[in-house]
């Protein structure tokens, strides 16, 4: 079987499983909100990347998939917060659950979610110190999650975001939790000290170039294949890394003004957003993020050399060229 | 030392434990709207119990301060984003977090508690077994809360609730909490199995009397203790156990205008508000909720028989009298 059945097969297990999950309850209304997003699908890359480094520090990943759907559980708790709060209307196609349902579904909903994956946790079939050091890994990181999502919240009225705050925001929005599900997937399959912090370090890194990708397709990815509209992200004055970039690089340039002309205004013309995009790429700021998110990915796969050499790595190391070099 | 002091102590030994836990964090906004209500004081009922109970069956009562301290920012997490879903403008006297910051930064703060909870719990002091049995409680806990939101929020658009749903509604909004407190302090403590199913249905019923009190008190307390003005639940329509008592003794009664104009009708006069409440007064269901209400704090007390004879059990019974039976 070639990698990409395997993949496959996976994902299928996950989405099952996620679904069981979320099954159970005396309120039809809110396991029907609960249900809204897994439903919708998505990539499941943390429940995999659990489960894959399991495998590869010589557990049994199968182990580790009631850890790696808590964790897709959590991610998608956030995701129904995040879209109230920034009042998204679509995800994944459909609309979010605020519009399906209601705001105080949604809130609810969310929270009702985190409780689960809560629960799943406490169910995990390892010894009760694991139990609680995976505990203590989940919490700190949806804590930094939280952290993140308030910067990003606050971002959004500032004009300058530096640099080094664009990354520790996009750290706790996103990387920290890829982390913790390497991590856990490696203390749940019983891996060294060394293997548990090295692929925590792997799954931090991938986390960022994902992001920082994430950014890059948004500006120049397929709208038919990212599924967001060309410039988006650029009206919605969204301060990516290439954003924070141009900006800097633009400081005394008379071509700031065609960027921030569009930057942010709801209401720029497709005229308007295709300079700003033109602008973004002459001076060369998507070309920075693009290298930026390829060190991150290269320093990720480096990390790899403390597992055996096993089908799971190669995965794993595939999974950084798909978060890294995906289309969409 | 009466038993007063003592209580005051503790409320005093609980109140610095909370602040102490929402102090760390790197977002200063986040940390500020995370401390709001705690800081704002409160019962403490939860920890208290929690306290007590490990005590009373024989353990050492600080044991289970940091786990009555996660309950109560779990109590305090449901609390920001009940303001956000209710709308409700105040708490505690102080601007609800929603008011004093924003709706993002209390729908994150609210998260935040939730996460902070969990770090407490997986660095409680027993054993890892008894940490996946606190983790257990404490989730199928946070799960059914916001399975009793929900009902609350359905509720405000249906007629008819009948008395097993309020009951329902309020086992989970209140009770459970109340319950998982006494519980895991039963279980901090080392208690037998008896005590510890013994010790949760206590709190099961004293937090269900405690709610049907406080409702006594929306509509007959003194607006000055209560801080609430006087018929503001009228107002609101809050389908409370009086109110669900009435309407089904009134069914084909010319009086139940006199309360169906009051009920639910923000703009209702004072002299309309109290009319319909002299009419729940004469038909005896204010009469019949404090019975209803006096009838959970007996049972309540009952169940204290498997605790030895020391001033903590005192103390347990004395908070069903405190329960059932304040004034604010």
């Amino acid at each position: 079987m070639d990698h990409t059945e395997k993949m496959k097969e996976l994902v299928n297990e996950v989405d099952q499983a996620i679904l069981r999950y979320v099954e159970h309850g005396k309120h039809e209304k809110l396991i029907k909100a609960m249900r809204h997003y897994p439903e919708a699908g998505g990539k499941r890359m943390r429940p995999v990347m659990a489960i894959l480094t399991a495998e590869a520090v010589g557990g049994r990943g199968k182990e580790a998939l009631p850890f790696g759907c808590a964790l897709e559980i959590i991610h998608n708790f956030t995701l129904v917060h995040d879209d109230v709060i920034d009042q998204d209307p679509v995800r994944r196609g459909k609309p979010a659950v605020h519009i399906a349902f209601d705001i105080p579904t949604a809130i609810i909903a969310g929270d009702a979610l985190f409780a689960r994956a809560y629960e799943i946790l406490a169910d995990i079939d390892v010894d009760g110190e694991a139990v609680r050091r995976l505990l203590r890994s989940v919490s700190n990181t949806v804590f930094l999650v939280a952290e993140g999502q308030q910067m990003d919240v606050d971002n959004e009225e500032r004009a300058e975001v530096s640099r080094e705050e664009y990354l520790d925001m996009v750290e706790k929005k996103t990387a920290v939790l890829f982390a913790c599900a390497a991590e856990g997937g490696a203390i749940i399959g019983r891996g060294t000290e060394e293997q548990i912090s090295s692929m925590k370090e792997y799954a931090r890194l991938l986390g960022i170039g994902f992001q920082i990708w994430d950014d890059v397709l948004g500006i120049k990815g397929d709208a038919k294949k990212t599924g967001k509209p060309v410039g988006s992200d650029i009206r919605n004055g969204k301060r990516t890394l290439i954003v924070v970039d141009a900006l800097e690089r633009l400081e005394k340039d008379p071509r700031k003004n065609v960027l921030t002309a569009a930057l942010g205004n709801a209401n720029a013309s497709d005229e308007a957003v295709h300079a700003a995009i033109q602008l973004l790429e002459d001076i060369g700021s998507i070309e920075q993020a693009r290298q930026f998110a390829l060190d991150y990915a290269r320093r990720a796969k480096e990390l790899l050399s403390c597992l055996r050499d096993c089908t799971e790595k190669e995965m794993l190391r595939e999974m950084v060229d798909y978060a890294v070099g995906r289309e969409i």
